[in-house]
Order: structure tokens, then C-alpha cells, then sequence
């Protein structure tokens, strides 16, 4: 397949996308050239991965070591942040280095994060083995570590130098999390692009299943949509906001059930459906439109009822949401499906729909 | 007096410089002005000017909280940093929030990377209260907390909105600050202006003894020097390297003896006559020079003489230094005083200048 360009200037970066690239990939290689290369993994991913990952490095590394963190979103804390940063210090990695994410979308925020802070800033790639990480996650530069307060609350934008997504390691990922993925491919469809959205729709069962063909597809797909946002606006001064469609609701969701409970997917999932219902009680969506919607991210294995806290439960774990202002929320909103629209809501149609949507 | 301008295209920043700015000074008001805005400083500056940077703040903030941390730089941890994300989360600060440093390097340095990395970056203002701050550390956008394994090794380039350099504040510094604060404002002249260097050597006895007429001109000469190193290199590609003159052999001397041992500045002292020794022993200064160097050095009441460890020792200490390549350190020299120049240096001068210089 072609690479998809996400064009920033000098932070471009290209994202490869196939079968085999884990083993086989020569930007990667040649990125890693005559340098000290950090592999950052956990425990799930690294007895998978990252033998072929060092195979296909051979002697292009000046040095090579891996750190390998504890797995889930629990751990995406400063603690698992600092044994990266003692691993590279006691190797005596320089600013020359490069890091290598090497799993899903917790690694890659906190390979990430470390890579941005790191003697200030070094080169970081994304080699994402989930499908939520290779569809959504790896591409844009947005890393962080949670707050107890709140998630990715301490992060920084920085773009990875590469995203490299092989396919192949879609086939050991659990259901649950693939479902997990589906939800932020049916976000892309949402926010941007009927046109996709209606095609995730039809091949549902073959992505259910992995199939390597429409899985490229629908990857390639949510890539391109990502991609044209972060390249319009980088560090979230406005459009890019739209990528939160369904995240005001989902990180309240996964910070009141305390971070680990649901998948992000899952809370996102769960998130879209009072999103959109959301959007028809202010009269921007028809209530069709959103029951399809709502219909995709059930057939895709996804919780579509929520968490049935009362109001103020609800607003105080959106309150500390990074899209507030002054404490006030504010919300990704569809006006018809493909067009996604950032704006505070009046509290009435707001509790109605965390009435509704309560399971 | 006319602000100096940082000039870093849509990140450019005015410093301003002058005496009773903490309680007057309009830039400030409105950046702060409908805004969150949290005062972070120190045990030992916030009961000396934090009511005094309130009453100048006025009420243009729409809220303010204030943020304590323990003074000195063992106290540049992550431990401390989490602190400000701690206070700023409970407070519901969003990413419209501006974070005001008012205190020395430390603070600065802390305030500015927990405003680099809190909800992936909001403004700050530096409000330095030392000499050091003043002429050095507020300017140019780089923020650190330190590590076990080496100084400055976590943080970020992020440049303040505004600095606010209040000469009033120095009145309180303890002479061995003043002395160390010196120290960066003879670098600056080394490195870049014989005849600025030459102005500071006269005026030393009324720097020691605070006059605000020479001292406001030796702040605003260095302030000029390294806006102008930093507007043409902010991320330190390569000139901007040059501002480390004196700090490869001075970070060593921190980290061997244990951080807040020595002071910065007086550490960054003994480490310029090192390095001016070692230019000499590399025949690119003459003798004469190093030796006019080490004598102000001396006069502005700094140790020019640095500890006696052996080479392997010092060699260890400063493979970790940022401007490292793959282990081997670099070093900043002079080719001539206002000539400076960044390499690496074969094994025997560098012995000779470690004897040649240990006390």
C-alpha cells in the first residue's frame, strides 16, 4: 500500500500500513540507522513482537535495549514513565536516540510522552499493535500519562518520525479489543465521511474477523480522516477537537468506573450513542441518523447503554475534561452524520439524555 | 526601560526589565486578565513577594490559587512537579489557565515544565526573583526537572508569554546567590561580547553591592545576548549550545557532589575556567585571556578551582550531559573571548585541565 502522509512541515511524517512490516520494513531500518534505539513494550505485547521487531532492526542500531512495562491503562502513570527514563539514562542514550513504541495505545502515549520530555526531545516511532492504536492513537502526536484526577492530563504533543502498522499483529488481539478499535473507525465514518462509515457498516462481519483485506481498508480509511484533521490542526486549537466525538461522555465513563474497567473503545462506544441522541435532542441530528449509529456500535461489540449516575456525578467527571472551558463542558456534537461541530449544551436536553441513555 | 523581544515567530515574548514591576506592570495584568491563574513559587521567595505580585494582578484573573513548593534544587523532582498538577486539577484549571513562576531558576524551571506538559501545554509568565533567573534561566523557553542520573534530564522547550524582571527583588538575594547569579552574566560576555564582558569587570563592585543603575544594565546586556543566541537556534540544533559554556565540567560538579551542594552559578564558575584552560592547552585562547577570565571569575566571588576526583570519575559524570554524542561528551571553548565554538577533545589536554584546575 501507498503511505498515507500526515503533512506537518517539518514534523511530516508517513504512516506504512501491510502484512510482514514488523520483520520487513526498510524506512524503519534506515531511521534507525547508526543510532541508540530504545524498544518500549509491556508484557503482553513484547513475548509477541518483539523478537521479529529486533529481527527486522538486525545491525542497523548502534546499540539497542528494551524496556518493557507492566500492561493496561493503570499503569499508563508517571512510575511506568520513569522506568523508561531510568532504562535510557543508565544505557547513557543520548538526544541522538531513538524510541520505538512497540504495542497499543498505552505504550504509545507513554513511549511517547517520554520520547517528548526525554533531554528535552528525541525521535520516537510508532509501531502500534492494536487496532485502536493503528487506527486512532498512533497518528497525531498526542501522548500523556494519567492523573488520578483525571486521564492523559500530563502529556505534550509530539509527532512520531514514522507509524509503522502490520497488520498481522491484529490476529493474536482479543475480540473485546478489536471491537474496542471498531469504535473509533465508526468515529472517523461519523465525523467525517458517510461515505466510509456506510462501508464499515457492510464489511462489519469481515472486520469482526480480522480479514486482512477489508481490516487494511478500514485502517487505511481512518488514517486518511485523521490524518487531514492533525494536519489541519495540530495542537487542537479548534477542528481537531472533532477527533473527541463520543470522549466527553467516554472519559467520564472511564474515570468514574476507575480507569481500566471499560476499554477506551468501550466507554467511547457508550459515549457516541449519547453523543449523537445528544445532538437530536438539540434538533442538529435526525433521531434516524442516530439509531443507525447507534445500531453499528452494537453489531461491533460495543456497550451502547451508560453508567446510570445522577447529574452531578456526571458533571463533575466531565468538568475536568482538556476540551472545558472554566469548568463548563463542552461537546462534540453531529450535525448529520460526517459533519461534527464543537459546542456547549443547556442542562435540560443534557440530563434527559444521561436519563436515556442510563442502562 | 524598552523590552527586549525574544523573536521566535508566533512564540515571540517581551522581557521586561525595571524596578517595582511586581506591583505594577500592565503586560501582565492583561495576559491574566478573565483568565485561571496560578502563582507558583517557594518557602522562601512567596512570603517575600507573592502579596505584592497579587495586589499587581489586581482582579483581572477570574480565579487565582497559589502553589508553595520546598525550596532549593533538591527539590526539582517529580515529586514537586506533581504537586502543581495536584493543585491545578483539584482547582479545575483548564487549558486556558496561565501559570505565573514567581522565584528563581528552580521554580522556573518547574512552573515552566508543568505549564509544557499540563493538559499537553498552557501559557506561563516567568516573574524571575534572582540574578541568575534574571539574566539566564527565565529566558529562552527551557524547562527540566532533574533526575537521579543527571540534571535538566526531563523536560521540554516552552517559551514564557512574557518575562518580568523586577530589579527590587534582588535587594533580598544572599551575596553567594548574587555571586552565582554573576557567573552567567560573565558567560554571556565571554561567549558572545568583549566589550559587554569588559562593562561587567568595571562595574563589579557595584554589582556585588546591587546598584540598580549597573545592575539593570548588566541584566538588560545579558538578556540581549541570549535572546538573540536563542531567537536564532530555540531548540539548540547547534548555536545555541554555545550558552553552555562552562556547564558540561559545571553540571559534573553538581551531580558529583550531590545537587544544591555548590550552586549552579558557582559550579558553571569553576567550570569556565576549566574550559577557558582547556582552549588555552588546545591553542585556540591565548593564555592571557583565560587567565583575565579566571581573575573576574574570582572577583565576583566564585570558586575557580573545582573538586580533585580522578579522570575516569569525571569522565562518568559528564557522558550524561545533554550535549553528549553517544557517550562521548562535548565541550564549549573559546576562540578568543567572544568566539565560541562546541567539539569534542582528545584525552590528554583534557587530563592536563582537570589537574591543572582541581583545588
Amino acid at each position: 500500500m501507498t503511505p498515507i502522509q500526515v503533512s506537518l512541515a517539518d514534523r511530516s511524517y508517513p504512516i506504512l500500513i501491510g502484512s510482514g512490516l514488523l520483520r520487513d520494513c526498510e524506512p524503519l531500518r534506515e531511521l534507525a540507522a547508526g543510532r541508540q534505539v530504545a524498544i518500549v513494550t509491556d508484557t503482553v505485547v513484547g513475548p509477541l513482537y518483539e523478537a521479529p521487531l529486533r529481527a527486522g532492526l538486525g545491525r542497523a542500531a548502534a546499540a539497542m535495549i528494551t524496556v518493557t512495562l507492566p500492561e493496561g491503562e493503570t499503569h499508563k502513570t508517571w512510575g511506568s514513565l520513569n522506568r523508561i527514563f531510568d532504562a535510557l539514562l543508565q544505557a547513557r542514550f543520548d538526544r541522538g536516540c531513538l524510541i520505538v513504541a512497540l504495542g497499543g495505545g498505552v505504550v504509545g502515549d507513554m513511549a511517547g510522552f517520554a520520547a517528548a520530555v526525554y533531554q528535552r526531545g528525541v525521535d520516537f516511532v510508532q509501531v502500534p499493535t492494536t487496532l485502536l492504536a493503528q487506527v486512532d492513537s498512533s497518528v497525531g502526536g498526542k501522548t500523556a500519562i494519567n492523573h488520578p484526577e483525571g486521564k492523559n492530563m500530563i502529556g505534550a504533543f509530539h509527532q512520531p518520525r514514522l507509524v509503522v502498522a502490520d497488520l498481522d499483529t491484529l490476529r493474536t488481539l482479543p475480540a473485546r479489543e478489536l471491537s474496542a478499535g471498531l469504535a473509533e473507525v465508526i468515529k472517523h465514518g461519523a465525523i467525517a465521511d458517510p461515505a466510509y462509515l456506510a462501508a464499515v457498516d457492510r464489511d462489519l462481519a469481515a472486520l469482526r474477523a480480522c480479514e486482512p483485506g477489508p481490516m487494511g481498508e478500514a485502517i487505511r480509511g481512518s488514517c486518511v480522516i485523521k490524518a487531514d484533521v492533525v494536519s489541519r490542526d495540530e495542537r487542537e486549537g479548534g477542528l481537531r477537537a472533532i477527533l473527541n466525538f463520543g470522549h466527553t461522555f467516554g472519559h467520564a465513563i472511564e474515570a468514574g468506573l476507575g480507569f481500566g474497567q471499560w476499554l477506551h473503545g468501550e466507554a467511547v462506544g457508550a459515549g457516541m450513542v449519547q453523543a449523537a441522541d445528544l445532538s437530536c435532542r438539540l434538533g442538529l441530528l435526525a433521531r434516524e441518523a442516530s439509531e443507525g449509529l447507534r445500531e453499528v456500535i452494537a453489531r461491533a461489540g460495543l456497550p451502547v447503554r451508560s453508567p446510570a449516575w445522577d447529574y452531578a456525578r456526571w458533571l463533575e467527571l466531565m468538568s475536568v475534561d482538556k476540551k472545558a472551558e472554566q469548568g463548563a463542558p463542552r461537546f462534540v456534537l453531529l450535525e448529520g452524520i460526517g459533519r461534527a461541530t464543537l459546542r456547549r449544551v443547556p442542562e435540560a436536553p443534557l440530563r434527559e439524555t444521561l436519563v436515556a441513555c442510563a442502562g
